[in-house]
Order: structure tokens, then C-alpha cells, then sequence
């Protein structure tokens, strides 16, 4: 008996668009949706918060270790989270894509559905794209963002006698990926959390307006490892930031993927990134909710440390 | 005697980030340019223009085929172009970037170059963007814009009675892929012409502005072939559009290339695409400065006819 995949190349161009399009409901913000030469989005604010991102098969993910939907969720959930980052509220992606000819065309519909959902979470959408054959599946996302009035909060503003707070998880991601890389038996709850924490990141978005609101002096997403990432906070602000290891969380599924492998958890709690929570500075006197955790303090000086620890590979590089 | 290449891996993301925002200087709507977790740029209309594509080495161009310098101007001018055929003013562009990391770093740096100075034609700039490894240079450009307090003009606001109007070259760049495909000797000015209009296309971007105030009822940016394009805004539209092939100008490099291999010009005018030309319809009174040309006219149906041609592949689909 034959089966029977239907792929990308048996709609064609168009036929991609309208089937993509199709399934995208559009948000508030959005006045002008795919469809024409460009979309428009509102932004009451006057000024348009952008980050951009590229997501590479065999690089940023795998088609054997992620759905479509999660690969959606993920690239949507990396541009959502700068722009959480910077303390705005997002509004819309617009995503480039470039698919093979034979990828079937659920893969397709799934990863659509997957931008969809994510977008959702913050009540945005995505508002146009771009899509082109490629041999391997390339996604480019740009997620937009309104501050709402409120100052950017930018990586320049710490100030020694802060304090630093994260919001979000830490690590899950990167014991996901190595729990996948070693195929190791996923026979337990808290493993299986993590490898869908490496499939599907869960920014704390409302804590980036949150902590904007609360007085924030400097904010970033973790996406290279906690200690790389504060350390540009550290450089752009002149300051140095020092960690308490003890102070940082380490989740189960980090922790039960660690003995699992052998491998200290702290480890991919400091240096993991990929898991897209938010780290920020706030003044001493700030009190913060539970959405934030105090992990460190902002003294003189410059570089971070940690307390007690050698730092090591401090975070991702794409080119080392 | 050893030659030494400086490639993108000797540096390192974070060298290459800074070696790439170095050559960047900022434009007077970018308000936070790369550096942080996503950028902030000024759009006094409260609504933003939005458009993105993705370019791929091997598909949209070819590095012995074009230098670093035309891939980035062209990179740009592609996103730009569609802004403008909303009728807004391009304010910036974000760059997400794949590349190898043998990549000579001169490439990257040329690279940079072209956006910086195709941005700079309508007083943009590259606000932000994202690195990664690739096998291949992928590049993903999304581009903002301004509207200015103007209407946006859609695809769908034909109107029987309404011209067709074109701005700019159709059929330059379709003529000299064809001649560097064919590796035709480029023994004269016009054939080398036509070679650097595919590798470096030249959007009249004031054009798209200007149609805006002169009341034009839709517009498109020429991207996949003039009867292909049209036939989206006369599908948005629900009318018939109608073209002339004798208004349609040939120009002398598109004539010489056709001569030298034997094609018919007008095949490439009517379905080349990647000119960037701006095609618009206005009402059949406004007055049309000499940067627009009259090619044709709507009627009521669908559709769209060329007078005396049969059309065969009316354009390009990236999955046929």
C-alpha cells in the first residue's frame, strides 16, 4: 500500500502562503496582516521595540528531536522574550522561512500553529513572513514590541550596591539537550520535563513590564548561559557582578539530568542557556515579588564572579 | 610564501557582533542600536511598517557571483523596497545572520558595507541584529518604516477605470542572471549593466512615498515579475488589470543581453524579477510626474492580459 505525504512542494509557492496564513488569526495590534508588501502594526508608544533572531536546522534544533510545533514555539518564544527583556509588552513576529521542497506539509502546519500559540501567550501574532526553498529548514524571527510610555530598560543601568534578580528557569534547557545528545532513557517525569524544556522555552514574560514598573536599572534575557549574559550587564555598565550559587534554584528536572549524566547541575544553571528567563538589576531597596529571585549584588569593579567557583566555558559562542 | 585569511571563526561571535556594529553608524530614527537585547526606533505615526525576507546563498545569490558589498546592498534593498511600496518612509533594518566561520572576514566586512550604504540611500540604518554559524550565508533583513500620517497603499484598492502605472527598471536584473548563467563573455557596457543590476537592484524608493500622495489606489513591489505582481493586486482587488507591452520600456541593457542570447527582452520585463521596480494604480485624472510611466489600465474581471501575448509563466514560485 502506498502512503501518502503531502509536502510543501505540492502546493507551491502561494499555496504555502495561503495555507501558512490561513491559520493565523491576527491580534489587536495588528492592522495590516500578511498579504501585501509589508504589515503595519500600532504602536501607541511611538516608538517600536525589534529584535531579530535566526533559528538553523542542526544547529538551533532538530527535526528528529522537536515537532514543528515545538521549533514554532521556541523561535517565537526567543524574540518574544528580548523584546520582554527590554521591559515591553511584545505585539506581533514577522517570520522568514525557508522549508525544503519534500517537508511534509504537517511538519509545516504544526510549526505555524506553534508561532500562533506562543504569539498568543503575550496576545500577540504574527503579521506577515516570507517563505523560500531551502534545503534544510531556516527560520527568521522579528518580533516587535510596545514600552507603553515606560523607559527601556537597557543593559547600561546597573549600579553598584543593586541587586540582581532572575526570573524564570535556569538550566532546564541545557540538561534537555544533553539528556537528548546522550540518548539517555527518558523513564522519568522530571527527565521528560527537561528535554521539553529544550523543546519549548517558557519565558516569564510579564516579569520584563514587571520589572520595568518596578524600578528596574538593567535587564537581559538568558540565552547563552547566566554568567556570559550578566556579564554584559557587567561591561555595558561599568560594574562587577558577583553570584551566589547558593541562592540559585536548581530545578528537578536539572537536578534528577544531572545525576542521570554524572554532570553538576550548577553547572547548566550558570552557563546553560535557552531557557529565555529574564536577569535584572533593581535598586536595594526595591521589594520584589516571587516572580523575581535575588541571586547576586552589584559592587565596583568589573567581569563577574562566583562565589566559591572557578568559571570556566562562561557561555555559548557560535563560532568557538 | 603563506597567505594568510582572517576569517569570521578567528574572531569569535562577540568580535565579530563588535567588528560588524562598528562599521555601523546609526540614522536619526534609531533610538537604541545594537548592542542590547533588542532595539528602539522612532515611528512618530504610532504605526509601523513591517517586512521581512530571507535571502540564501545558492538561491539568491551566489559569492562568486556577487561580492559581500552587492549581496548586502541587495539584502537591503529587498526589504526597503517593500516598505516603500506601502507609501512609508524605511527608518531602519535588523540583520539576522548566518555564516560560515571560514568566511573571510572582508566579506563580512563588505557585507556590512552594502547594508550600511543601501540603508543610507533613504536615511536608514541597521538597528540591530543576530549572528549564528552556517554552512551557507543566510540572511534574514527585516525593515521598518514610517508612514508619515499617510494611508497605507494596499494591494486590494484597484479600481476599473484606474491606470497602471511603473516606477523604475523592470527586466535589468532577469537579464543579467540569465547572461551570468549562461557565462556570456560581458564585453560591453550594456551587458555589464545588466550584471550589476542582478547583482545590485536600484528601488526608486521616492517613488512609493510619492505615489502615496498622489492619491495612488494600490501598489506593489515588482519582486517576483511584473504580470505576476499585478495579478496579485488584481486579485486583492477583484478587477482585471490590462498591459500594454508597448508602453513597456526596454531598456538598452535588457535589449543588448536579449540580442546576445537570443531571448525575447520583453519576456524579462514582463516576468524578471528582483528590479524592485514599484508598479501602482491611480485614478485616471492624476497628473503622473515623469517618474512614473503609464503601462496599462483595470477593468472590471480578473486577471490579467498582456495585449498580443499569450503569457506562459507569468513569474517566480520558489516551490515550481
Amino acid at each position: 500500500m502506498r502512503r501518502c505525504v503531502i509536502t510543501v512542494g505540492d502546493l507551491g509557492e502561494f499555496g504555502v502562503i495561503n495555507r501558512i496564513t490561513g491559520r493565523l488569526p491576527q491580534g489587536a495590534a495588528v492592522m495590516l496582516g500578511p498579504g501585501d508588501d509589508a504589515a503595519i502594526v500600532r504602536v501607541p508608544d511611538g516608538r517600536v521595540v525589534v529584535s531579530t533572531d535566526l533559528l538553523l536546522e542542526g544547529r538551533h534544533f532538530r527535526r528528529d528531536w522537536s515537532s514543528g510545533y515545538d521549533v514554532g514555539r521556541k523561535a517565537a518564544a526567543q524574540n518574544l522574550a528580548d523584546v520582554a527583556a527590554m521591559g515591553a509588552v511584545p505585539t506581533s513576529i514577522v517570520v522568514g522561512l525557508g522549508i525544503p521542497a519534500d517537508l511534509p506539509l504537517t511538519w509545516l502546519d504544526t510549526l505555524t500553529d506553534g508561532f500562533r500559540d506562543e504569539c498568543a501567550e503575550v496576545g500577540a501574532s504574527v503579521a506577515g513572513g516570507d517563505v523560500t526553498r531551502c534545503d534544510m529548514v531556516v527560520i527568521g524571527v522579528t518580533a516587535l514590541g510596545d514600552l507603553g510610555g515606560r523607559a527601556p530598560v537597557k543593559r547600561s543601568g546597573a549600579r553598584p550596591g543593586q541587586v540582581v534578580a532572575v526570573s524564570g528557569r535556569l538550566g532546564h534547557a541545557a540538561a534537555g539537550w544533553a539528556l537528548l545528545e546522550a540518548g539517555a532513557p527518558l523513564d522519568s517525569s522530571a527527565l521528560q520535563q527537561a528535554v521539553a524544556a529544550h523543546r519549548r522555552p517558557r519565558p516569564p514574560y510579564a516579569a520584563g513590564p514587571q520589572a520595568a514598573e518596578l524600578g528596574a536599572s538593567a535587564m537581559l534575557d538568558v540565552s547563552d548561559g547566566l554568567v556570559q549574559d550578566l556579564g554584559h550587564i557587567a561591561e555595558a555598565s561599568g560594574v562587577r557582578v558577583e553570584l551566589d550559587p547558593q541562592a540559585l534554584a536548581v530545578g528537578e528536572p536539572v537536578a534528577v539530568a544531572a545525576k542521570e549524566l554524572g554532570a553538576d547541575p550548577l553547572e547548566w544553571v550558570l552557563t546553560g542557556g535557552e531557557d529565555h528567563a529574564l536577569a535584572a538589576v533593581f535598586p536595594a531597596e526595591v521589594r520584589l515579588p516571587p516572580s523575581w529571585q535575588v541571586v547576586g549584588r552589584v559592587v565596583e569593579g568589573e567581569g563577574i564572579a562566583v562565589y566559591g567557583r572557578e568559571i570556566g566555558r562562561p557561555g555559548w559562542d557560535h563560532f568557538r
